[in-house]
């Protein structure tokens, strides 16, 4: 059980419960792509980690090598925790606000999906018998990405009573490193130098800069009291600190309302009076919005994304509610970021440094394609910025084209362990699969011009050099590292082998639709017919003798592992097994052939799907949070609509459970993405290869009703699901053709409801001793 | 040119060259398996790089990982320079000897390989004009193995003339560190803290401790005098320094001669008193013999050594040399080694860490096999005494019996980069390799009965627990790294696998020979099947397209390096080019296929071998020191004796031409092994399959005569090659058996005469563009 009260528009927390602060001011984190506050107490403390992020925001530090190698990354980047303005500390006559102490006779935290705001309601007393009721709002506005605000009410309950409200600026936070790296943990230390600090009135700038990657951040307030006459205030700064305090007495029942206003700012370039100006605009404009201002934006907005977003469940309230947060958080990974990456972790916390991996491009940017579009299309021109660094990194590494990082946040790669970085070329293909993703769910023909076929034409360029025709059998693809991190450094990934072919083709025809560009780029036509080539004669590897596809070359050569004898804490199995053990054995940390299933689904038979998925099924153990997604989806394909079940609600409920055990350092974008893909792709069947959308929905015997929204070439649409029929909706927009289960659809004004064929009926895949799905071994007794 | 001057019985360098000096140093490097000290001026200044070594003794510094994994060592070691005893300074009527300065008229250095003495000789010039004759002789003894000793004589050539001489004991000298890992640096910048030090007479000793590893050294001096009358003496010491002045006004043509005895000692347990009264007693020792007896000693060692090991060679003077120079260094290296291992660079400089490597037993040890048994059963015992660190290693990897370290001082793995270190497990099989050759060449049963069975039987385990019985193809060993650094984890690498086949069969032979000692050990008969299955399934791979065996799985399938474009200055490669780029192509650093045509000849056709060797030929750049030797003895085989010839030279002048640039750091003892295995297994066709001994001689051009030395089960033999016949000569001991080309030959008391076949004629195979053997390209045209 979550913790948290299950509702189907709002997270809830209900008590204090100091030892999952960590957990829960991951959930209540509030971002708009641009911006992110973790959902720490207003007060400061007591704490699990605190957390503001500026996206691209980062400190660097050397990267150390026992044994240093060529093309080694040298620098790494990690996320900074930036000024802190969401600070609100009360003294209530004499006795500081905090949660360890005293008594609270209620506390609950609210993050309500619709309207985007985090609400908590405290009513304390202090050790000395002193209670008010603390009412705090929160918001991170979607509508101006630069600002943040805080309503802040306190309310004595009995007697009047001397408040004092520290409303803070504050820089260099401390934190406790988990790093065991004694560089980083030092670069993150103290990692801001103070550069200018500016206060008067209610008002109030600090400026800084990171001492190593040189990154300039201003962060500014303002605020707005709304309190008796007797009100005293004073406001002072210096390098990390800018306060106002408010002291005022307030009577029994009277509210002290406090209202702050927080911009942010940072640039590689801009002087600091230009990034003070920068954050004192933004202050200005969200003044003039105001408060209620502010908050109306914000639920239109969102108003707006559920309605192109809505997933609905009926059957499962835990999954609704995990469902509707995982595209909350999504939207506020992505909604504002502008040029700037989707990190694994969105903006919610500290968590692989603040990196962005293929995630994003694989399983977030799928939900945003077609959900909120325009963000799919920013994060794409993020890649698109990085092209020259990954220009550079594809030279280094001998290579054409443009080799995209493996762990990033400015475009140079991060990855101090090759086998499992560089190696994974395979996200230079996922980043031209989600571009042509996005091109084929928008026609955005400006974006295709500018930055899409640029993207294809130097990533295909790159396949074309990593690959070569051998006698033997084609073209070939070595020496290579597929999603699936327990195996590294191999010659034929089918999913790596796949995806490429899909790159050249997708180059190809970009190169088709805007000759001008290739022209531009130097695409000859026997560059072009190199490419054809290539994708036409690329190797997928079979084993004949088991008749399933080996993940790589061999795979299914290699020896099994013993599941029998893995204790249950012996997983992760990377934390206590060596790779050279994981990588020669068949086991699979995450899908990886059945992720090529999916995504290259239209390259395979449905007997092979089966096959495969059910020889994968046994061999997968999901140490990474990646994987239950996919694997809900080709579950479904394969007629295993329990199991597809299973592994959307692990997927969805991955944070709120947390299964990993690693929360407290941010959010699974790419898990929370899961859940939608499982609905969407899983229940919903949807595919959409070689640009076409298709549905083929089934519904699993626990759910009575599936609903999910999503647009495609600017048309909303609706499809629901039971377990006879679906309904195609029209929400908005141009009629759209498409299929059910095979069979053509026009999607028009009037709801399509067509009937559901009978599931394929294959055996009933295992997974590996002790790995069945998380939520499927304890649905039974679960009552959240 | 190498700028030493050619001479068959010494090495001699007849200028000054500052520059020079790292070469000279390690050339003239004196050592006994125990000491190990650089061939350095006596003056201390100027020096390439100081260096005094004690065989095991070594500090420890933290390895850094920028991303850690399960079962990375985490200490590194690395041999530390300890207290430089050899130090002799001369100051000239005010003037210090500094060759920088004044006018050296001449300056000579030269190591004699009959007598085991370093010489110096300059008469130098002050910058005042003062003449002085400087002769200096400088031993470390092969029959005490503590002691080391100096003679060191002034004689003023013009006028009576004021010497101060300063004889010290100097701990923690400056050292100019190269490591680019700062923890390594500041480890090794000043790693001895003083523990004691006293001084008196002519007697000084100084303890110090490492402070990370806690291991205790000891070293001690004393002194005889001959000079006249007018002599004053003082005796001091402090931590780091003990020292001797002696004063004296010297007549023209009159000699102040001064002995220095040194002595060491080590310990991991030993206090600080008991290791001083052992550096002491060392010193009793090495004064009671006196300098003269010393010298005796030294040359009846080496006397009964060349008696046993000698090549000859005729037509190729400056190879005559490079070749006695190895075998000297090899005697040097492993002679009093007593239990500990046998560096990669001997002791003769901080190349490597001061690591052991497999370079020991596929190299060096069978050299001292068939020359100084003794030593080779020596070193292999050292791997015994690392079982337990072994077995830990195998455990913490998943593994069964022992997984001998890849790289190591102390027994313990210090590989930071597990691709090219841990994953090259055939250092075990190497191992095993090893002790069945010597149980073969020596019969001793002693050794088979307390250590080897031991050896094979814990090795024997690894493998049977490696591999896996496949469907598809028989016994596999997949995920693991053969020698060829350039290619890493891979399945079915043939030498691995053939390696491990032969282990396998020689621990099933010993649990025969020794049923005790394999019941003792917990062998079963159901173990024992096991052993016997796999190796009687082991796979190994064959390319039918190609009709060669791929070095590991899908090497041939791999795309081809681009020799043609690769500039000179690329290489070695792997400074040069990303790791995933050299593994994933066929692109092989030093022998690996080829050297399994050479260890186990016995699992090839000679047909097969043809074609490998020529395969491999065009595709091997020789980036290692290790490959040459190795070319050599399979150029042989296939008939290319020519090119055979050029490799021996190649590996036999590796150091002394500098041909790797890192001669700075000591010489490579496994090339210099390579150059005698060319003679002898290559140029004499020596093969010792399952432990029978078997010649097959073949002269190139080149060379117009070719006699070895080696010494099988107590018998010495020299055989002697001419173009048209071979002549086995019975040295000392009982007559053998052997065979001459497949021919079976008795040696007896007279000596016998056969004839020699014609070679096989094989088309001559190619090395990649520019990767000529380095001799070969300028053999015309060089006069050394």
């Amino acid at each position: 059980m979550s913790g948290f009260v299950v509702e189907p528009w709002r997270l809830r927390w209900e008590t204090i419960d100091v030892d999952q602060l960590h957990r829960t001011e991951s959930a209540f984190a509030l971002a708009n792509g641009h911006l992110g506050m973790r959902g720490s107490l207003d007060e400061g403390e007591p704490v699990g980690l605190p957390g503001t992020y500026l996206n691209g925001f980062y400190e660097e530090h050397s990267l150390p090598y026992a044994e240093a190698g060529y093309g080694y990354p040298e620098a790494g980047q990690t996320v900074v925790n930036v000024t802190d303005g969401k600070i609100m500390r009360l003294l209530v006559e004499d006795e500081p606000l905090d949660m360890r102490y005293g008594k609270a006779h209620t506390h609950h935290r609210t993050l309500d999906f619709r309207t985007g705001v985090l609400t908590r309601e405290t009513e304390w007393e202090s050790p000395t018998g002193r209670r008010v009721l603390v009412k705090t709002r929160r918001l991170v506005s979607f509508t101006q990405r630069a600002v943040a605000a805080i309503r802040y009410e306190v309310t004595p309950l009995e007697d009047t009573t001397q408040l004092v409200v520290q409303s803070d600026l504050l820089a260099n936070e401390p934190i406790v490193s988990e790093s065991r790296d004694p560089r980083v943990a030092l670069a993150l230390k103290s990692p801001l130098a103070g550069e200018f600090h500016w206060s008067e009135g209610y008002r109030a700038v600090l400026v800084h800069r990171t001492k190593e990657s040189g990154l300039r951040m201003a962060a500014a307030m303002d605020h707005e009291i709304d309190a008796n006459d007797g009100l005293r205030t004073e406001i002072s700064c210096e390098d990390d600190l800018a306060r106002l305090t408010i002291a005022a007495d307030i009577a029994a029942g009277e509210t002290l309302s406090v209202t702050k206003y927080l911009a942010y700012g940072w640039s590689a370039q801009r002087s600091a009076p230009a990034l003070r100006a920068q954050a004192e605009a933004a202050l200005a404009g969200a003044r003039q919005t105001g408060w209620e201002g502010l908050l109306a934006e914000q639920e239109a907005f969102l108003d707006d994304f559920w309605e192109a977003a809505d997933v609905e469940i009926d059957g499962d309230p835990a999954l609704q509610q995990a469902l509707r947060l995982a595209l909350f958080h999504i939207a506020q990974a992505g909604a504002r970021g502008e040029s700037r990456a989707i990190p694994g972790k969105g903006l919610t916390g500290p968590g692989y440094d603040g990196h962005a991996f293929w995630d994003t491009e694989t399983f977030v940017l799928p939900v945003l394609t077609y959900t909120m579009p325009d963000a799919a299309r920013d994060a794409l021109r993020w890649r698109h910025s990085t092209l020259e660094a990954a220009r550079d990194r594809a030279e280094v590494l001998g290579k054409s084209g443009a080799a995209f990082p493996w762990r990033s946040i400015n475009g140079a790669e991060c990855s101090a362990y090759w086998p499992a970085g560089t190696a994974a070329f395979h996200v230079s293909a996922d980043i031209a699969d989600a571009t042509a993703r996005y091109l084929a769910a928008t026609g955005d023909e400006d974006f295709d011009r500018e930055y899409a076929t640029e993207l294809l034409v130097e990533t295909a360029r790159l396949w074309a050099s990593l690959g070569h025709h051998d006698p033997h059998d084609g073209f070939r693809i070595d020496g290579v590292t597929g999603p699936d991190e327990y195996t590294a450094v191999v010659d034929n990934n089918v999913y790596t082998n796949l995806m490429a072919q899909k790159n050249l083709r997708e180059a190809l025809a970009a190169c088709e639709r805007n000759p001008g560009v290739a022209e531009a780029l130097g695409v000859t036509d026997a560059e072009k017919s190199v490419w054809a080539d290539a994708a036409e004669r690329m190797h997928v590897p079979y084993d004949e003798l088991l008749g399933v596809h080996p993940q790589a070359e061999a795979f299914t050569q290699h020896e099994e592992w013993d599941f029998e004898n893995t204790p249950e804490d012996g997983y992760p199995l990377l934390l206590n097994y060596p790779y050279f053990e994981l990588y020669r054995k068949q086991v699979v940390k995450q899908a990886d052939l059945v992720l090529a299933l999916h995504l290259r689904g239209d390259a395979f038979t449905p007997e092979e799907k089966a096959r495969d998925f059910a020889y994968y099924e046994a061999r997968t153990v999901r140490d990474s949070s990646l994987s239950a997604g996919t694997q809900a989806v080709m579950a479904a394909e394969c007629g295993h609509l329990d199991l597809a079940y299973d592994y959307l609600a692990e997927a969805a409920l991955t944070d709120l459970d947390d299964l990993h055990g690693n929360v407290k350092n941010g959010l699974h974008m790419a898990s929370l993405a899961g859940a939608w893909q499982a609905v969407v792709a899983g229940l919903g069947g949807m595919r959409d290869h070689g640009g076409e959308l298709t549905f083929a929905p089934r519904l699993p015997r626990g759910l009575s009703r599936v609903s999910f929204r999503m647009s495609f070439r600017g048309t909303r649409l609706r499809v629901e699901v039971t377990h006879d029929n679906a309904t195609y909706h029209l929400v908005s927009g141009d009629p759209i053709t498409t299929t059910h289960h095979g069979e053509p659809v026009e999607i028009g004004p009037s709801p399509v409801t067509l009937g559901i064929p009978p599931a394929p009926d294959n055996p009933t895949p295992q997974q590996p001793h002790g790995r069945e799905p998380r939520r499927g071994a304890r649905r039974a007794g679960e009552s959240s």
